[in-house]
């Protein structure tokens, strides 16, 4: 196709590496969460910051989207890539911040598990975004993908089993309430990222 | 418009079919589920597979709209109507699986009612979508679309009976956390159901 | 750009006037209810009916969209605009709906304060949007749109505050359950008027 020789705003793919770059330290920071025995302040400015760059990258992506006439992939993937990479930010981080607001305390095992999984995700998911730069199918790209896709579905046997023992083995009723909803979010850190490569498999079907 | 005059991609169609009738057997799935005791292994795998044929059709769909450049409607019609059909299905899927973490047992007569009322949506959202090769606003279309709206607001109403009774009757909060999210999500199974002929009602207008 | 002396439609602003307005009428019927010792059903119709209005408003506005060839600004900001309009209209119902089925009685000041800030960031919403017709970024519009995001944040801190403040003093694990649903709902009301001020940005920098 001749649009193919129409320049190309590179800008895009730097800024997208920029975000997917944001979404891996929100997994690191999330790691080191998950492994001290609670939440501090400090920790929590530090997420914060994170989230806030993020946004900030989403919102050029968004503005010199909205001024740009000729994109280097269809608009409504650079708008759903865009928003993905900050929902899969926003999520860690409201993570990060319930473990605050319902104060747990001790290390969980099973939420090292899970920060362990969405850490291999989020790097995973900023391969093949930066990946899309070659506007070519390759291996790595490929790869990429089909091992998110993979670790969402060791996420979900994951929520499953942890979340049989929490029904079975804890009798708080209020721990019940506090970890249920902190496990359910870590999952769907995991289908997020799945989504983000599916935008992903979409630009590159397009570009065949 | 000349527009009616290009040949009309007729597989497109048929995946549509045939993801409604998976949305069809998923219901039919939830019903046996319900009226067992408790959910088994093989019961688990025969929805996983549904689901996860459903799963190739959506993707199917969206793989042949990236490579379409003449489609029988509007192309973010196409893409919504194959993402809520397959929302359709994992919605029934994540309840018959939160049956089994849960370790719900004996048979709840509120899931029994509930999944009557899913099917019959299924049902009335098969017709619906099978009717949009005729590309015309039939009786039978209309009727469908009608029923289904009026399905979810029966659902609503039952969800809130539910979950009045739940919290009136039941005094062990684990058994509340465990039915009050399942019962919300068979509320949702609707919602969606009603996002399905949303967007079939969408294409009717665009083609009058 | 020659676009500008198209003729505009002016049904579009009139509708989406209309639409905020009901929005406005939500919050002040939210306030009205928190302020009540319960929910009666002379007040949950009042809801339902703003509700109902709210929906024919939407569905207006989707019909003409699919009918109309030109339009005031793109196609898939209108459709983001009532759909965003619509979740503000419908969250603050199913806020009003959970009280009345969760038999919450008497005077919570958490909630008092939510609706008041729900109320600010519905004006200031409607202030927006009301701002389109014009067409250019006035200072009006623009401070409106820094007053929502700034009213999200509030409610952001608001949640954790009173989410923290449960889970320390409420002992019974059911009125947990009850309110920390209540209370998240009222969060994401102010995180949907963000969205819709998000969308009016996105018109505004398309126009620029």
């Amino acid at each position: 196709m001749f649009f193919k020789f129409l320049p190309r705003d590179g800008n895009f793919f730097n800024l997208f590496d920029k975000q997917a770059d944001f979404a891996v330290d929100a997994a690191v920071c999330l790691k080191e969460a998950v492994s001290k025995d609670h939440i501090d302040e400090e920790f929590l400015q530090k997420m914060r910051n994170i989230e806030h760059q993020g946004d900030e990258v989403a919102h050029e992506i968004i503005d010199r989207l909205n001024k740009t006439f000729i994109t280097p992939f269809d608009r409504e993937d650079i708008h759903a890539l865009a928003k993905e990479l900050d929902d899969v930010i926003d999520m860690v981080n409201t993570i990060i911040s319930r473990m605050n607001v319902y104060k747990i305390s001790g290390v969980d095992k099973n939420l090292v598990e899970f920060s362990d999984v969405i850490y291999d995700s989020a790097k995973a998911v900023a391969c093949a975004v930066k990946g899309l730069r070659n506007m070519k199918y390759t291996k790595s790209l490929s790869d990429s993908c089909v091992e998110v896709n993979r670790l969402e579905n060791v996420g979900d046997a994951m929520r499953d089993k942890v979340l049989g023992e929490l029904f079975e083995k804890q009798k708080d009723p209020i721990t019940v309430i506090k970890l249920k909803e902190i496990y359910q979010d870590a999952e769907t850190v995991l289908d997020i990222c799945e989504d983000v490569v599916h935008v992903v498999g979409s630009i590159m079907v397009k570009q065949a």
